[in-house]
């Protein structure tokens, strides 16, 4: 989609920016980081998403003359900083771990290089678009891991946080691994399958149930999928799916492909429907349901033996209702003097929000099995792959000095823009989708994908990097 | 902004209109109503928001060539209702409350009189717009509501749940009272004050705290807010801070406006920073924080005799987030046959999800002193305007027969279009806001705004309409 996102900045970011242009520093060259600091529902991992999204917005920014009049308007900035944000294109270098990459906590996720000015200028859409596509792509993929095989469609549209919400929430659901989607233009733009047979409303119109399983069977007797809770689902909508399909489908030879329930028991209630649906030879029958469905639902239903063959996410997938926020965040972490990159901290009363400075690398050391087992930050000019051993420290123990031996090491981050030119080539959507299901299949520990005080993975700096963190803390301190 | 989202739409909804097409149903008239079950946070009350978004919708909705094409290459869909949808433009009816009204639980939003089709496509636009925009609206009052007066700035943009999140979010934030965003393209496009001044990036940049406010303050010395938790709020911040006021600031004139903190203990440091800055002589310094603010935070803030100006407010406004999920839903009321409206009812499985039937009319009663002390659903066509005693049934007690005499009673939808036309002028933000505000202030109750356990506003059934709809439940009974 191409979309003009250019206005969408916190008002910070141009008055810092002006005042940058005034004081002759546009051309500065600063380094900042996006990271997070916590898993959402304090799960393992993250699934990193959006960056797609931001490619875009990065390609498309341009402020208009409409733009440029408004801020004039407001009488805070300088006339030589409003002509310069005429012409304004991102120069800077990105570098990101690629869309659909597992990540961990404190570990950037992009790395921006760029004249301050344009450095200052994308925070908030980067933030908006990576946090909001990588909540999404993780609860999804936590609803996928829950459901076990099982068919998991995503459903919720009509209660996102807005229209964005809905069908960029839909592209990240189906990166974290949901199998189809009720939202139509998710479909004509990305080529996410997009279902759905009945409301209520159609059951409703007609003068009775099997009415309407009989009109919507005749026009689509291959994906007959029959809505069987608007009366009563046992005594009514059950038996009706049933005559229906005895009545309507079979004698031309077609099969009722599945009923689906939106409100009850659904634990009692699929075992139930089961029963009847095999005692009628409807074997094949596929039961769908779709009530308030998230991971823990479907553990419970599983755990109860509810008999569900596909799951139809709403409300609690496209919101992350039981955990609505992911908090990126984009921090300043280095200025260039000269030829050299001079080290940033951001200090701060949470000791939680201190970050880790400096221009840097990020690696994943996985051992002879390919499993990932610990991600190191380095600094950026460290000698750090195809070394035997690694001198980290645990950056949550940071008593804990290890040597790590890996059997294999990857640099995460690829180039995404160099100098402001786009030099990554994007996959497919269904690339981005294969490359999530293959590293938690592969790579990913099944002690961080459970629920409950999930493994936390390692997160390790390297002796260099933690010494000079360690300094800048210690003369911090000594100055006071 | 003038953006097409024919295409958000749920699939089922197509394959439905496609069904009715074939079944030679298209000009079929019925009636929707778009309601809610609960109030959001288990508040008393629901700031209804997004009408002016769903008119523009309606106003935008069209098939385009491509649109067409993808349906085509679905090959579910009968060419002539392809043919049908290319020139498809809303011909239907729609009445609802003005943007900005009060509203309770299981009274009709809007009410959508229309074709079958018409009615069927608009669905999920219709309830991602009201439901995303009430739910912020409601978020963002109540903590307007618990800051007292206090400023509350909406700062939620990079947390919301994508760009749509950010923006409209913000419009519905000022509807709901907020007093200015972060986000500049809500000032551009809709008129709330943008308002920001520095990051911690700002503060990093130079080489000392001071130096950073020295040369902010310079550029905007009659605007000058400085974020003080850079590195240490008291031992640092503060006192840079007042040197800043002094040195630089007070020389020329101007005086600090205020300081903002982002981490730590709120409750003790605003006290200790209040009572720095009045020893300083800036009495007029505003104190203003960031840090995961809401209306429970808020409360407990004040209850703890913090001394705070304003309110940023983040990701728990622009998300929710302690009830992300607003949940409108959109039901089947009436079939038209002949000349008349046939009432339809939904049972289910879950009691509180059955709806009332028929085509009805909201109404709004008010006592002496002009406050509105319950509301009526009635039947379309009951004269219920100017009467002095109305004979209703409470709708959560059944069994509770009661006869109101209204002061004033007034109607609460207004007609927005007619037979596709829009016959509404809308309002601007500033009336929305203004409107909203009145209300609270003149007509609800406060035990309706309380957060712990509040007044749940009465709706009642008229007895006729009561009677439809338990006639229509009694016969469903007896022939099960």
């Amino acid at each position: 989609m191409d979309r003009n996102l250019t206005m969408l900045m916190d008002f910070y970011e141009l008055t810092m920016a002006n005042a940058y242009y005034v004081l002759g520093l546009k051309d500065q060259e600063v380094v900042f980081d996006m990271f997070y600091r916590k898993n959402p529902d304090s799960g393992g991992f993250v699934v990193c998403a959006g960056l797609e999204s931001f490619i875009d917005y990065i390609e498309n920014l341009k402020f208009t003359d409409e733009d440029i009049e408004y801020l004039r308007s407001r009488k805070m900035f300088d006339d030589g900083f409003l002509e310069y944000l005429r012409t304004f294109k991102f120069k800077g270098s990105i570098s990101a771990v690629k869309e659909g990459t597992i990540v961990y906590p404190n570990t950037p996720l992009l790395t921006i290089t760029a004249p301050l000015i344009d450095a200052q200028l994308i925070e908030t859409a980067l933030l908006v678009l990576i946090n909001h596509q990588s909540l999404i792509a993780t609860k999804a993929n936590r609803i996928v891991y829950a459901a076990e095989g099982a068919v998991v469609m995503e459903f919720g549209a009509r209660r996102a946080q807005g229209p964005d919400a809905a069908i960029l929430g839909s592209r990240a659901a189906y990166i974290g691994g949901a199998n189809a989607t009720a939202t139509t233009i998710a479909d004509e733009l990305y080529g996410i399958k997009a279902v759905g047979t009945m409301a209520h409303s159609w059951v409703q119109f007609f003068e009775t149930e099997y009415d309407a399983f009989k009109a919507y069977a005749e026009i689509y007797p291959d994906s007959c999928t029959l809505l069987i809770d608007t009366y009563d689902v046992i005594d009514s909508g059950l038996p009706n799916a049933i005559r229906c399909a005895k009545e309507v489908l079979e004698p031309k030879g077609h099969r009722l492909k599945g009923i689906r329930i939106d409100s009850g028991d659904l634990a009692y209630l699929s075992k139930k429907i089961r029963k009847a649906l095999d005692a009628n030879g409807l074997e094949d029958c596929q039961i769908v349901v779709s009530n308030s469905v998230d991971e823990y639902l479907i553990q419970s239903l599983k755990k109860q033996g509810a008999r569900i063959d596909s799951y139809g996410v709403g409300e609690r997938l496209i919101t992350s209702k039981s955990s609505p926020v992911f908090g990126g965040v984009y921090k300043l972490v280095a200025i260039k003097r000269g030829d050299k990159y001079v080290e940033k901290i951001k200090i701060s009363e949470n000791s939680e929000k201190i970050t880790n400075p400096g221009r840097k690398r990020l690696y994943r050391v996985y051992n002879e099995q390919g499993m990932g087992y610990a991600d190191i930050l380095a600094l950026y000019d460290e000698e750090i792959l195809g070394k035997a051993e690694i001198d980290v420290v645990d950056s949550k123990k940071e008593w804990k000095h290890i040597t790590l031996k890996p059997t294999t090491i990857k640099e995460l981050h690829v180039p995404i823009f160099e100098n402001g030119k786009l030099v990554y080539e994007k996959p497919s959507l269904e690339e981005i989708r294969e490359y999530v299901k293959y590293q938690l299949e592969h790579e990913v520990w099944e002690e961080e994908k459970r629920f409950e005080y999930p493994h936390l993975h390692y997160v390790d700096l390297t002796e260099k990097l933690h010494g000079l963190k360690e300094g800048m803390l210690e003369e911090y301190s000594s100055n006071k």
